[in-house]
Protein backbone atom coordinates (compact mmCIF):
# COMPACT_ATOMS: atom_id res chain seq x y z
CA UNK A 1 0.00 0.00 0.00
CA UNK A 2 2.60 2.43 1.38
CA UNK A 3 5.02 1.26 -1.71
CA UNK A 4 2.87 2.11 -4.07
CA UNK A 5 3.07 5.86 -2.96
CA UNK A 6 6.05 8.14 -4.64
CA UNK A 7 7.09 10.87 -2.28
CA UNK A 8 9.49 13.99 -3.19
CA UNK A 9 13.09 14.52 -2.00
CA UNK A 10 11.85 15.82 1.76
CA UNK A 11 9.75 12.21 2.12
CA UNK A 12 6.46 13.69 1.29
CA UNK A 13 3.23 13.75 -1.18
CA UNK A 14 0.52 16.63 -1.68
CA UNK A 15 -2.88 15.28 -0.31
CA UNK A 16 -6.38 16.81 -1.47
CA UNK A 17 -9.37 16.79 0.99
CA UNK A 18 -12.49 17.11 -1.27
CA UNK A 19 -16.19 17.59 0.41
CA UNK A 20 -17.60 14.05 -0.26
CA UNK A 21 -20.91 15.53 -0.50
CA UNK A 22 -20.34 18.31 -2.65
CA UNK A 23 -16.92 17.83 -4.49
CA UNK A 24 -15.87 21.01 -3.25
CA UNK A 25 -11.86 20.69 -3.03
CA UNK A 26 -11.66 22.00 1.02
CA UNK A 27 -7.44 22.04 1.20
CA UNK A 28 -4.28 20.86 -0.04
CA UNK A 29 -1.93 19.69 2.49
CA UNK A 30 1.05 17.33 2.80
CA UNK A 31 1.55 13.59 4.07
CA UNK A 32 4.75 11.72 4.88
CA UNK A 33 4.42 7.82 5.17
CA UNK A 34 3.37 8.34 8.96
CA UNK A 35 0.74 10.83 7.80
CA UNK A 36 -0.65 8.29 5.31
CA UNK A 37 -0.68 5.06 7.77
CA UNK A 38 -2.89 7.14 10.43
CA UNK A 39 -5.50 8.31 7.81
CA UNK A 40 -6.06 4.99 6.87
CA UNK A 41 -6.05 3.41 10.13
CA UNK A 42 -7.83 5.90 12.05
CA UNK A 43 -9.91 7.44 8.98
CA UNK A 44 -9.24 10.77 10.04
CA UNK A 45 -7.41 12.80 7.99
CA UNK A 46 -3.53 13.51 9.38
CA UNK A 47 -1.60 15.70 7.50
CA UNK A 48 2.27 16.62 8.12
CA UNK A 49 2.77 20.25 8.90
CA UNK A 50 5.64 21.39 7.10
CA UNK A 51 5.94 24.82 9.33
CA UNK A 52 5.69 22.48 12.35
CA UNK A 53 7.76 19.72 11.31
CA UNK A 54 4.95 17.44 13.04
CA UNK A 55 2.05 15.14 12.27
CA UNK A 56 -0.65 17.31 11.64
CA UNK A 57 -3.77 15.35 13.37
CA UNK A 58 -6.37 18.01 11.37
CA UNK A 59 -9.05 19.38 13.80
CA UNK A 60 -6.69 18.66 16.49
CA UNK A 61 -7.30 22.47 17.79
CA UNK A 62 -10.01 23.32 15.51
CA UNK A 63 -12.52 20.40 15.91
CA UNK A 64 -12.92 20.55 12.40
CA UNK A 65 -11.75 16.62 11.65
CA UNK A 66 -12.09 15.27 8.01
CA UNK A 67 -13.61 11.98 8.52
CA UNK A 68 -12.38 10.10 5.78
CA UNK A 69 -14.63 8.48 3.10
CA UNK A 70 -12.01 7.33 0.36
CA UNK A 71 -8.56 7.48 -0.70
CA UNK A 72 -7.97 7.56 -4.31
CA UNK A 73 -4.36 7.58 -5.50
CA UNK A 74 -2.96 9.15 -8.91
CA UNK A 75 -1.65 7.47 -12.27
CA UNK A 76 1.79 8.25 -11.53
CA UNK A 77 1.76 7.75 -7.15
CA UNK A 78 2.61 11.21 -5.92
CA UNK A 79 -0.52 12.66 -5.36
CA UNK A 80 -3.41 11.48 -2.49
CA UNK A 81 -6.80 12.45 -2.64
CA UNK A 82 -9.19 12.12 0.10
CA UNK A 83 -13.14 12.46 0.09
CA UNK A 84 -14.03 13.64 3.41
CA UNK A 85 -16.74 14.84 5.64
CA UNK A 86 -15.91 17.85 6.80
CA UNK A 87 -16.94 18.50 10.87
CA UNK A 88 -18.36 22.41 11.37
CA UNK A 89 -18.25 22.76 7.87
CA UNK A 90 -14.37 25.01 7.77
CA UNK A 91 -11.70 23.77 6.55
CA UNK A 92 -9.43 26.69 6.24
CA UNK A 93 -7.76 28.32 9.17
CA UNK A 94 -9.31 31.84 8.24
CA UNK A 95 -12.83 30.47 8.83
CA UNK A 96 -14.00 29.77 5.23
CA UNK A 97 -15.63 26.67 4.04
CA UNK A 98 -12.13 26.28 1.84
CA UNK A 99 -9.21 27.61 1.11
CA UNK A 100 -9.07 28.26 -2.48
CA UNK A 101 -11.51 30.96 -1.43
CA UNK A 102 -9.11 33.96 -3.63
CA UNK A 103 -10.42 33.75 -7.17
CA UNK A 104 -8.99 35.61 -10.27
CA UNK A 105 -10.64 38.51 -11.95
CA UNK A 106 -10.86 39.38 -15.29
CA UNK A 107 -8.88 42.54 -14.51
CA UNK A 108 -6.01 40.24 -12.63
CA UNK A 109 -6.98 40.86 -8.66
CA UNK A 110 -7.15 38.05 -6.81
CA UNK A 111 -10.91 38.48 -4.96
CA UNK A 112 -11.73 37.22 -1.45
CA UNK A 113 -14.72 35.18 -3.04
CA UNK A 114 -15.46 33.03 0.18
CA UNK A 115 -17.18 34.45 3.62
CA UNK A 116 -15.74 34.07 7.17
CA UNK A 117 -18.01 31.92 8.87
CA UNK A 118 -16.10 31.34 12.09
CA UNK A 119 -13.38 34.14 13.17
CA UNK A 120 -10.19 32.42 13.61
CA UNK A 121 -10.22 33.86 17.07
CA UNK A 122 -13.08 32.03 17.74
CA UNK A 123 -12.12 28.39 16.42
CA UNK A 124 -8.93 28.10 17.85
CA UNK A 125 -10.00 30.46 21.40
CA UNK A 126 -6.89 32.47 22.04
CA UNK B 1 -1.49 38.90 -9.45
CA UNK B 2 1.67 36.65 -9.90
CA UNK B 3 3.53 38.32 -7.00
CA UNK B 4 0.81 36.46 -4.79
CA UNK B 5 2.12 32.97 -5.72
CA UNK B 6 4.39 31.38 -3.69
CA UNK B 7 6.72 28.98 -5.39
CA UNK B 8 8.47 26.22 -4.12
CA UNK B 9 12.77 25.85 -3.95
CA UNK B 10 12.14 24.93 -7.69
CA UNK B 11 9.87 27.57 -8.58
CA UNK B 12 6.96 25.59 -9.38
CA UNK B 13 3.58 25.07 -7.22
CA UNK B 14 1.07 22.67 -7.84
CA UNK B 15 -2.33 22.79 -9.80
CA UNK B 16 -5.48 21.32 -9.65
CA UNK B 17 -7.66 20.81 -12.31
CA UNK B 18 -11.12 20.19 -11.55
CA UNK B 19 -14.16 19.72 -14.26
CA UNK B 20 -16.29 22.22 -14.21
CA UNK B 21 -18.92 20.84 -14.42
CA UNK B 22 -19.29 17.36 -12.32
CA UNK B 23 -16.56 18.61 -9.85
CA UNK B 24 -14.58 15.78 -10.24
CA UNK B 25 -11.02 16.44 -9.89
CA UNK B 26 -8.99 15.63 -13.03
CA UNK B 27 -5.47 15.67 -12.39
CA UNK B 28 -2.48 17.73 -10.49
CA UNK B 29 0.33 18.92 -12.09
CA UNK B 30 3.05 21.74 -12.10
CA UNK B 31 3.09 25.35 -12.48
CA UNK B 32 6.28 28.09 -12.77
CA UNK B 33 5.69 31.48 -13.50
CA UNK B 34 5.51 31.02 -16.82
CA UNK B 35 2.50 28.61 -17.11
CA UNK B 36 0.33 30.34 -14.69
CA UNK B 37 0.67 33.41 -17.03
CA UNK B 38 -0.03 31.70 -20.07
CA UNK B 39 -2.24 29.47 -18.42
CA UNK B 40 -4.56 33.12 -17.72
CA UNK B 41 -3.27 34.81 -21.17
CA UNK B 42 -4.86 31.92 -23.01
CA UNK B 43 -7.65 30.47 -20.92
CA UNK B 44 -5.83 27.12 -21.67
CA UNK B 45 -4.36 24.89 -19.05
CA UNK B 46 -0.53 25.11 -18.90
CA UNK B 47 2.06 23.48 -17.01
CA UNK B 48 5.54 22.61 -16.15
CA UNK B 49 6.11 19.21 -16.77
CA UNK B 50 9.09 18.18 -14.28
CA UNK B 51 10.38 15.37 -16.16
CA UNK B 52 10.76 17.28 -19.56
CA UNK B 53 11.84 20.54 -17.87
CA UNK B 54 9.52 22.93 -20.27
CA UNK B 55 5.93 24.29 -20.32
CA UNK B 56 3.69 21.44 -20.86
CA UNK B 57 0.54 22.82 -23.20
CA UNK B 58 -2.20 20.28 -22.04
CA UNK B 59 -3.12 18.63 -24.84
CA UNK B 60 -0.21 19.80 -27.07
CA UNK B 61 0.16 15.61 -28.49
CA UNK B 62 -3.45 14.34 -27.08
CA UNK B 63 -5.54 17.08 -28.34
CA UNK B 64 -7.29 16.81 -24.45
CA UNK B 65 -7.05 20.48 -23.90
CA UNK B 66 -8.54 21.67 -20.79
CA UNK B 67 -10.43 25.48 -21.24
CA UNK B 68 -9.98 27.40 -17.99
CA UNK B 69 -13.74 29.16 -16.16
CA UNK B 70 -11.96 29.97 -13.26
CA UNK B 71 -9.06 30.14 -11.29
CA UNK B 72 -8.19 30.09 -7.66
CA UNK B 73 -5.56 30.10 -5.58
CA UNK B 74 -5.50 28.90 -1.66
CA UNK B 75 -5.13 31.04 1.69
CA UNK B 76 -1.46 30.20 1.46
CA UNK B 77 -1.01 31.01 -2.06
CA UNK B 78 0.79 28.09 -2.82
CA UNK B 79 -1.52 26.04 -4.81
CA UNK B 80 -3.63 26.71 -7.97
CA UNK B 81 -7.25 25.30 -8.80
CA UNK B 82 -8.34 25.64 -12.17
CA UNK B 83 -12.05 24.57 -13.02
CA UNK B 84 -11.79 23.62 -16.54
CA UNK B 85 -14.01 21.98 -19.56
CA UNK B 86 -12.06 18.92 -20.69
CA UNK B 87 -11.64 18.45 -24.21
CA UNK B 88 -12.46 14.86 -24.91
CA UNK B 89 -13.56 14.00 -21.55
CA UNK B 90 -10.03 12.78 -21.03
CA UNK B 91 -7.48 13.78 -18.52
CA UNK B 92 -4.85 11.24 -17.87
CA UNK B 93 -2.30 9.82 -19.59
CA UNK B 94 -3.53 6.47 -19.47
CA UNK B 95 -6.60 7.36 -21.33
CA UNK B 96 -9.20 7.84 -18.53
CA UNK B 97 -11.17 10.50 -17.75
CA UNK B 98 -8.95 11.59 -14.62
CA UNK B 99 -5.85 10.57 -12.94
CA UNK B 100 -7.05 9.42 -9.40
CA UNK B 101 -8.30 5.94 -10.61
CA UNK B 102 -6.02 4.06 -8.11
CA UNK B 103 -8.81 3.67 -5.21
CA UNK B 104 -7.90 2.20 -1.47
CA UNK B 105 -9.80 -0.88 -0.53
CA UNK B 106 -10.67 -2.00 2.69
CA UNK B 107 -7.95 -4.59 2.58
CA UNK B 108 -5.47 -2.34 1.53
CA UNK B 109 -4.97 -3.08 -1.69
CA UNK B 110 -5.15 -0.19 -4.52
CA UNK B 111 -8.04 -1.16 -6.84
CA UNK B 112 -7.96 0.44 -10.67
CA UNK B 113 -11.91 2.28 -10.18
CA UNK B 114 -12.06 3.68 -13.59
CA UNK B 115 -12.31 2.67 -17.03
CA UNK B 116 -9.89 3.32 -20.23
CA UNK B 117 -11.84 5.21 -22.24
CA UNK B 118 -9.47 5.35 -25.17
CA UNK B 119 -6.51 3.50 -25.48
CA UNK B 120 -2.76 5.82 -24.71
CA UNK B 121 -1.49 4.19 -28.52
CA UNK B 122 -4.92 5.42 -30.05
CA UNK B 123 -4.31 8.85 -28.21
CA UNK B 124 -0.63 9.39 -29.09
CA UNK B 125 -0.80 7.68 -32.47
CA UNK B 126 2.58 6.10 -31.71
Amino acid sequence: MISSLVFNEAGLLPAIAQDAESGQILMVAWMNAEAFEETVATKKATYFSRSRQRLWRKGEESGHVQHVKDVRLDCDGDVILLSVEQVGGIACHTGRAHCFYKKLTDDGQWLDAEPVIKSPDQIYQR
